[in-house]
């Protein structure tokens, strides 16, 4: 057995498994991976580990591979999974109709403005949905889970879209809720730190 | 306890939802779910059981509403869903990189060329690595699990694009050892059929 080994981008939904980690007090490694040169922080080339660059990648205890946000989360922090059909159906949900269905088009600077403006359709029924869970509380399930980290991760990208999270307040309630849990404020301060050296490397 | 109600569209992703409980010789209900005017089978508007208005839609034994694909699947056949990251994160890579990344734009006619375009250009990589792990197998896991039935289900799709299965030999035998299951090839049969009747209804 080997201590964890989170590959992450600052920022990027592998926010949500640092969150995971903190959450359980849980130790565990990262390495940076320059979202642009795909080389991580110790130079080593990223596409020679997971050849599809994409971050949350996790090398596990057993020493093997895992990828994919949602299966990461639940191998990382199982007192954060509950065995709940409706954990799946939260993790399904922020995974295929908000990160890659609204955010990934959005988000990435190579997609065409058409792309982005038909994501940009789908963010009211989507985000109805999301406030109408969140009405009067401050999780997703009964009590935390890692539903909820990846929840907060994807939902802060708004700020950088035209998405104006302010018009549902459940949802923005639920935000500042969550970034008052210290595991939060922690893990959310740290990667924009990095977020910011990252945005001045890739500046000059 | 009731009998568990699929809400499923002919050929879409709830597709997989009937293969599990074939494969898991599981009584269920079927009620038809048009794609185009939201009418169930028996005149309900389906909006107002799910307003998000997608299928695969799910009333458990509880008489509660799940929906999500990668939570039914693991719900309705546990015996093909083992706990295992791998399965979740098949799953998740299913649903995110393929059924949404790739086919979601594909598929809706009302998408941009742009949108189209811009998932055409993913389809290398994300194939790739599924014929990567399908080599010389014939399952995505050791053995039979509700991943097959999410892939299978998804890259039929591929007939009315223009991803080409063929280049990817792996992928291509895959196929056609799932097709060659009976209860795959059952359910393919009979939501086939379906899907006849709901192009000469929309037709007329």
């Amino acid at each position: 057995m080997q201590k964890m080994k989170l590959y992450f981008s600052p920022l990027a939904c592998s926010l949500a498994t640092r969150i995971a980690f903190y959450e359980g007090g849980i130790d565990a490694d990262y390495e940076e991976v320059d979202g642009k040169t795909k080389k991580t922080a110790t130079g080593t080339d990223f596409l020679t580990i997971n050849e599809l660059g994409l971050v949350p990648t996790l090398r596990t205890k057993e020493g093997e591979l895992l990828t994919e946000n949602a299966a990461i989360l639940q191998y990382v922090n199982p007192e954060l999974a509950p065995r709940d059909p409706h954990l799946h159906q939260w993790l399904c949900f922020i995974g295929t109709e908000l990160h890659k269905g609204i955010f990934a088009p959005l988000l990435d600077k190579k997609a065409p403005e058409e792309a982005k403006a038909y994501a940009l359709a789908k963010v009211q029924s989507r985000l109805d949905w999301v406030a109408k869970r969140l009405e009067g509380r401050t999780t997703i399930l009964e009590k935390l889970s890692v539903a909820d980290a990846y929840l907060f991760t994807v939902l802060n990208w708004t700020i950088v879209t035209p998405i104006e999270i302010a018009k549902w307040p459940a949802i923005a309630s639920y935000m500042k809720s969550m970034h008052a849990r210290p595991a939060v404020a922690k893990a959310f301060a740290e990667e924009r730190a990095l977020y910011m050296k990252e945005q001045e490397r890739q500046a000059s």
